[in-house]
């Protein structure tokens, strides 16, 4: 996969990590190459799932949510993907993430600022995850730096 | 702050959530408004910080690079914001979190695939930053669910 991208996708994919909103014009401009050009690489990008996703971040902590982050470390022989689906249609739970080292599994929760309801929050993850073994809860209180690539 | 921010501006922040390269006349379209009107309130919520940034987020593992998290766990007395300004210029070093809970701080690096460079930079970042009573490190694999609100 890796060699099928170059450096000026390469380049293309960190302008647009630093402002999404960005037009194929202004790309084509900073990489001295024509819209149509831009517009067909950014196409490949995204058709082959190097960019997953353009998105707005929302600073939580303004609107008035929590946002959390659970480090999960499962029991072995654990099925990690079965608990995902499980996880997956949970609406306050934004992000999940699947991992080794600490944590086997990352969840990430967005929820409108009331510790009883985060508890609430907490207790139906638990459940619907056989086979914890451990879990680190974070509540994040501020982002000081926030790049994506 | 939140009580400046109407039922419409947190359906912008839906939308862009969702896609942040959408047009002020396809979010017009969709909330049956105008450009202008979009134009207006996008300002208004990038100018108060409740939109902190419009990013492309790109697959790491397609792109040859190793996304992980650091969940650090200070001892009492520690001074986060001076360690934050040590760890704020380190290029690997994409997001610092504040945090309360298991972790005082949460740190996200994306580095190139290799294990010894990954080894060079966690012993950087651990000599930055004084009085670590704890290191959480968990290596992100795959990412299943993402969005951001």
């Amino acid at each position: 996969m890796a060699n099928k991208i170059d450096e000026i996708d390469m380049k293309i994919i960190k302008l647009l990590s630093q402002n999404a909103r960005m037009t194929y014009k202004e790309l084509a401009d900073k990489l001295k190459t024509t819209r149509q050009r831009i517009s067909r690489r950014m196409n490949k990008l995204e058709k082959l799932g190097v960019i997953q996703k353009y998105t707005a971040i929302p600073n939580y902590e303004k609107l008035g949510y929590t946002y959390l982050i659970l480090g999960i470390t499962l029991r072995a022989g654990s099925d990690v993907d079965e608990i995902i689906e499980k996880l997956q249609n949970i609406e306050c739970v934004k992000i999940i993430q699947k991992a080794i080292g600490s944590h086997n599994l990352v969840v990430h929760i967005i929820a409108p600022h009331d510790m009883k309801r985060i508890q609430d929050i907490i207790n139906e993850i638990s459940k619907a995850i056989p086979g914890i073994d451990h879990m680190d809860i974070t509540f994040i209180t501020e982002t000081t730096k926030i790049e994506f690539f």
